[in-house]
């Protein structure tokens, strides 16, 4: 039998927004490859072996997984969320310049993060937005602060993942900063932490209100654009743009 | 009984795209609003009232599905991919504007067209991107215009949703010349029509060979930033950027 290996996003966290195409894959695995606290998320079954890895190792995991499906393995590498934003799918394909000969691959796309943040704060990304991570780790800092500013003069949504990490904390400061003085201290900012977790929690403020320490490494933040609003409960960008 | 509305994403159209979390809300629904492709989408059964509905009437269905559940009915509002990207949700939120007293609502992700494009294409979003819907209905064409030249110079990759309508076939030839022009003619473009479906076609260009009539109303486009790359059959945006 012929290996191939599948980029899978399992979501946010709930088992329930997993979707069926990511649970037939799994049921078909022989191996499941990934960042430690994603693999614990896949019970483990007779047949199935599971590979946990540390974080920042994402080439050498995909170089793995393509090694074990060309020893005919079934692989399945798990990413939080959605396996092409921010995650593991790129580093496939990275992997795979000059790798020879190719295994089968497939891509499945799951709920990303800020899709799941924006269903519990109500609908902040209802008009054009973008997405920016703020990691630092492969991009210079000075791209992220020009993309942040060019966003804010398209007044886009943002949503912003990794917006803060134990090594490089003044980070996330230094982006609402930027924000505070490209967007004005009224906007909309939501914090959406965990989301479909036990751990869940969702906050909004303004720019103003708004703290580094309220974000976290399991935090995505949204901004809306000019117009987003708050009714009840809900924060909502509306459709239109004058 | 009291009632309830849920706005749920169907994802792109495969039924193994849907979570299960959608599902069950649609197994406990007693009416089913959207528009008329979306809800022929949902398996009729005993006790479940369809009511499609044309395009354009977003805010009278929204309304609609607010006083259904104001009459303690059970309704799940459907979307095409995720209800929070260019759908129902936000127009639930603008209905909501003054309904007093409002009704318990959820808002229920889904795969969005551009997650399920990209997977199929491989990893053309796997950096920093922003995603433009470019019918000018709800907002003016200028607009569009300057959030696409925002956009090209940030480098972002680029979901385009809604490229192409009858009512304005010009928009989608204008987009691609300002994306010619600020892009250059060698960035690579992706059309993914009716992904998920049997009617599927996926087909990546550069910009200088990019035509309107490649995309139709079930296209979306995705467009990579500078650093967007073939491997094999894949294109895919590498994690770093210089």
């Amino acid at each position: 039998m012929s290996g191939w290996v599948v980029v899978a996003g399992l979501g946010p966290g709930a088992a329930d927004l997993v979707t069926p195409e990511v649970q037939a894959a799994l049921a078909e695995a022989t191996d499941v490859v990934g960042y430690i606290p994603y693999v614990a998320r896949i019970a483990p079954r007779p047949g199935l072996v599971l590979h946990p890895s540390d974080n920042r190792v994402e080439l050498q995991r995909a170089r793995f997984a393509l090694d074990l499906a060309a020893d005919g393995r079934r692989v399945v590498v798990v990413s939080s969320g959605d396996p092409g934003v921010f995650a593991m799918a790129s580093a496939l394909f990275e992997a795979l310049e000059g790798y020879d000969p190719a295994p089968d691959i497939r891509i499945l796309p799951g709920i990303t993060a800020m899709l799941a943040a924006s269903a519990r704060i109500g609908a902040p990304l209802g008009h054009d937005f973008c997405a920016i991570n703020l990691s630092d780790n492969l991009k210079p800092w000075a791209l992220i602060e020009r993309r942040l500013r060019l966003a804010a003069e398209a007044d886009f949504a943002m949503a912003l993942y990794n917006p803060r990490s134990r090594s490089r904390p003044e980070g996330f400061a230094r982006a609402l900063e930027i924000l505070r003085d490209t967007c004005g201290p009224g906007r909309l900012i939501s914090f959406a932490r965990a989301v479909s977790t036990p751990d869940e929690s969702i906050r909004t403020v303004t720019l103003a209100e708004a703290r580094p320490d309220m974000a976290d490494m399991r935090t995505v933040v949204i901004l809306g654009n000019g117009a987003t609003r708050r009714v009840g409960a809900w924060v909502y960008t509306p459709r239109s743009a004058p």
